[in-house]
């Protein structure tokens, strides 16, 4: 996605040549025309293909899973991170986020992830995969079905995308890091 | 809002006589052609006010910030309830949610409100209006101006939207709850 690419170039701000700070337009402030955009991405992306549900994980999933559902006509879950007093019945995983370095306990209501359900998740970053790896495991508890995932912007230097295509798993990136280098990011094509 | 309302008495679920869940399209799982529908209603109501930001808290008031964020053309930002280690330079506030019995630190980054800036805050529910006035304060350190206030859910029953109300603030709420009855909500005209 070339618009992305050119957002993530002119207003990302790289630390440490290892992350990239995208807080003005994708996870803290945040471009709705560029959000809106994603959706319509993903949907072509995965279009032919049945979708009941879109999922993904509070907060900052959220902005892409609402377009990407409004896009498709179908409700989208997010997981939450912490267990909220009147969830009594919920699917639950742990998941490790190596940037944060802790690891937490993400859930679902059983309510909203039934078998047969067909199920694109949905995120903003893709490095290890654990986020991606713990809504797959909450969509196999439910007996539901993985369509796909779509990430807005995946680090190709970590290992998650690699896995998650040798299982087969259709992931589409909207933009995929390389490396960074003298205080610029290089796409993979 | 007519639809909202509907979708509140077939949908919510009433808990003790005092809460409404609802979970199934606003705060868990997401009906995006509602959330959607609330970005407009709320566009019409601030309609001819000079916008440049919309600011919300994560996690359920980010849905409709964006999709209100969307109708002015404007960016939506989000307050944090976690800082994020890469933040440096920021506007924080308690904020106490009476629901969840817990005060938790919101923090914005001082980059995303500047003097100048016209900002509507939007959020899913109003009760005791904390954390709307939280949002209020940290738009105030900003230096910035607040437009007014855009709520899906007000609980009518409780102090927060009087004293908004009170104070002149122009605060729109989709649904106003009046009371629990018999396991039925019913609304302030």
């Amino acid at each position: 996605m070339e618009f992305l690419k050119e957002i993530i170039q002119k207003e990302g701000k790289i630390i440490d040549n290892k992350l990239v700070k995208v807080d003005s337009f994708l996870n803290h402030q945040i471009d709705p025309n560029l959000i809106y955009k994603m959706g319509e991405e993903f949907k072509n992306h995965f279009l032919g293909k049945e979708v009941t549900k879109i999922l993904t994980i509070e907060a900052s999933g959220i902005p892409i899973g609402l377009t990407t559902a409004y896009e498709f006509k179908v409700p989208l879950v997010f997981a939450k991170k912490n267990k909220p007093g009147t969830m009594s019945n919920y699917y639950t995983t742990k998941v490790k986020s190596f940037t944060k370095g802790v690891e937490y306990d993400i859930c679902v209501s059983k309510e909203f992830i039934n078998k047969g359900d067909k199920i694109i998740v949905i995120d903003d970053f893709l490095a290890m995969g654990a986020a991606a790896f713990g809504l797959k495991d909450i969509i196999e508890q439910g007996g539901a079905e993985l369509v796909g995932i779509g990430i807005a912007i995946e680090k190709g230097f970590q290992d998650g995308g690699r896995i998650l295509r040798e299982q087969g798993i259709d992931l589409k990136s909207l933009a995929i890091i390389e490396k960074f280098e003298n205080g610029k990011v290089t796409f993979r094509d």
